[in-house]
């Protein structure tokens, strides 16, 4: 989410190849294994590289904001964006198996894998072999270094967080049994930190710290502080874009309403409701029919949600800055600052 | 698969409600996660202990066997359960998976955890969870030991092994496509190896090699030719076991020819079927349809594979035998012979 150098976000994408050669190359190369490692190969190439790399590349200028000079070397750039691609495994094995069980149609502008004729439910073996994969690459890559149990135990724990967010997430709109009684804020806010922004705003930043040997609890709990509040503004933003963005700009059709998500807005309007209005929602929403979704819309708009939305926006803006001042510690500030800022800037 | 000591077996049983508390206790004590953490304890007491624990009693029955008096403490031989207990955890992750992907009904006499009427594809997540279960009683119960990091290892790799393995049988038997020409005698081995012998026979006695401090190479590659070679020889009497045991004392009517499985005997019907035996198999495997289930039978019979299989057990046992002889080397014969007469005796 920095302004990622050019020269970094090239070459993290050359490296893509070589790390799924790493992962496949010697089961490709055993006759007892190869059509399965075929297959994995095939699988990685189209569910893992396919999306902003956001995550990836945050990792990367990440170890560049807190690497010194003697640190900053290829080799170890070259690690950071090793580890940076462990997040975008863990990223895709978390989308694969959510698309199932989400019954989604499409990600990142293609079919979902368990979508594809020949897939279907194997895709679920596929989501186990990808994450396998993370820990694959850090054998053969951190093994050696003195933070590689740091790393496996982040790695293990993010993991832990996400699953239990999912969760969280499922319990709260399960298939065929709405209640809007569940879509509080406390829950909203407790399904963004678990299933979200552990793993896509602290992870990476942890990964770059433990790198540079920065191990001690009091500043990752500062980090995790900052980054969980990010993460939070980040969700929030998203749930907004997926009813107000430009479908031309988010490359996608926002389906928040008809797909009965607890969605920001949807907790925002249950907080200002009246008793007819929370009425139209429980009779619109989370049903896919688009005159039942403009009649949620037409609801948003009554409660003026554009305008709750961008007073949010400006306190939270203001709410992080301080919480970076108060919790930076020897962490540098204008690593957070220029995170914050790609992200308050964004439009998809 | 040893003579497990009575002693052992009942305090193993006792220690899986502390682990199930381990893993679950701070998270019931938040109240942004207590839903997901109650929902999580419940689903890995049906889940995790109700098979025939033999994989986590090997792992103590191991450590019986190699610990010196000086390690056999009762610190140790509760983190030998510990870690006894981590390999049930790793099998019930697989199993839970492997039956929403295999369209099963019933596991270890109840009915599979996806299907339950509140659960369904959400047994996906729930997977996950379990096997995040075994990094959470790792960390806490094995991180201060100098053999953490093989152990930590082993899972990973082993996870791997088995994922690639589902992914063969996956490859092998892919629903409405059948083609008997997959099921050669290579790929059946293979099968066998990579998704059943790695996880259920040489991890076990892995663990309590890393444990009492044994990692040198030489002596994993002998233990795992021997456990490889047992595995095999096991997974054979499976086969034949689900359709020549009785259901009665194996606890399950076997189902392999109707679900279309790449099982031992069809692997050995096929070698020797004529061209018009071979007919019957391309009209009847395969099909759940009681009459053609017996028409296969009646080849079977035909082919008089129970002679076939009688000659196979005599052999393998011989064979594994001089593998014993020969491997063992510094590791105690007795505890591989102890495990093979275990197997071979066994009718269910």
């Amino acid at each position: 989410m920095a302004e990622y150098s050019k020269g970094d976000a090239d070459r993290f994408n050359d490296v893509f190849q070589d790390l799924v050669r790493d992962i496949t190359e010697d089961d490709a190369a055993n006759p007892e294994i190869r059509d399965a490692a075929l297959r994995f190969e095939k699988m990685m190439k189209y569910n893992i590289p396919h999306g902003k790399r956001n995550r990836g590349l945050t990792t990367v200028a990440s170890f560049r904001f807190l690497a010194s000079p003697s640190q900053a070397t290829d080799a170890n750039v070259f690690k950071a964006m090793v580890l940076g691609w462990c997040v975008e495994w863990l990223q895709a094995y978390f989308l694969i198996s959510d698309d199932i069980m989400d019954q989604s149609k499409t990600r990142r502008g293609q079919p979902c894998w368990f979508r594809k004729a020949d897939v279907g439910l194997d895709a679920i073996n596929d989501s186990f072999f990808v994450e396998s994969g993370i820990y694959k690459l850090l054998k053969k890559h951190i093994a050696g270094e003195p933070y590689y149990v740091n790393v496996l135990e982040l790695f293990h724990e993010t993991n832990y967080q996400t699953v239990v967010g999912q969760s969280l997430d499922l319990i709260t709109s399960p298939e065929g049994n709405k209640d809007l009684n569940r879509f509080t804020q406390q829950r909203y806010d407790a399904i963004v930190k678990w299933k979200t922004a552990f793993y896509s705003f602290y992870l990476p930043v942890a990964l770059a710290m433990y790198m540079v040997g920065i191990s001690d609890p009091e500043s990752h709990k500062n980090a995790k502080t900052i980054l969980l509040q990010m993460g939070h503004f980040f969700q929030v933003q998203d749930d907004f874009l997926d009813c107000y963005g430009n479908p031309e700009v988010i490359g996608k059709i926002g389906t928040d309403i008809e797909e009965n998500k607890c969605s920001w807005l949807v907790v925002q309007a249950l907080k200002s409701a009246t008793p007819e209005q929370r009425e139209i929602l429980e009779e619109n929403y989370g049903i896919d029919n688009p005159a039942k979704v403009a009649m949620v819309k037409r609801l948003y708009k009554d409660l003026d949600l554009e305008t709750v939305y961008k007073n949010y926006e400006e306190s939270s803006y203001q709410d992080l800055m301080t919480s970076i001042d108060t919790h930076s510690g020897h962490l540098p500030k204008e690593m957070f600052v220029a995170y914050a800022r790609k992200i308050f800037k964004r439009n998809k």
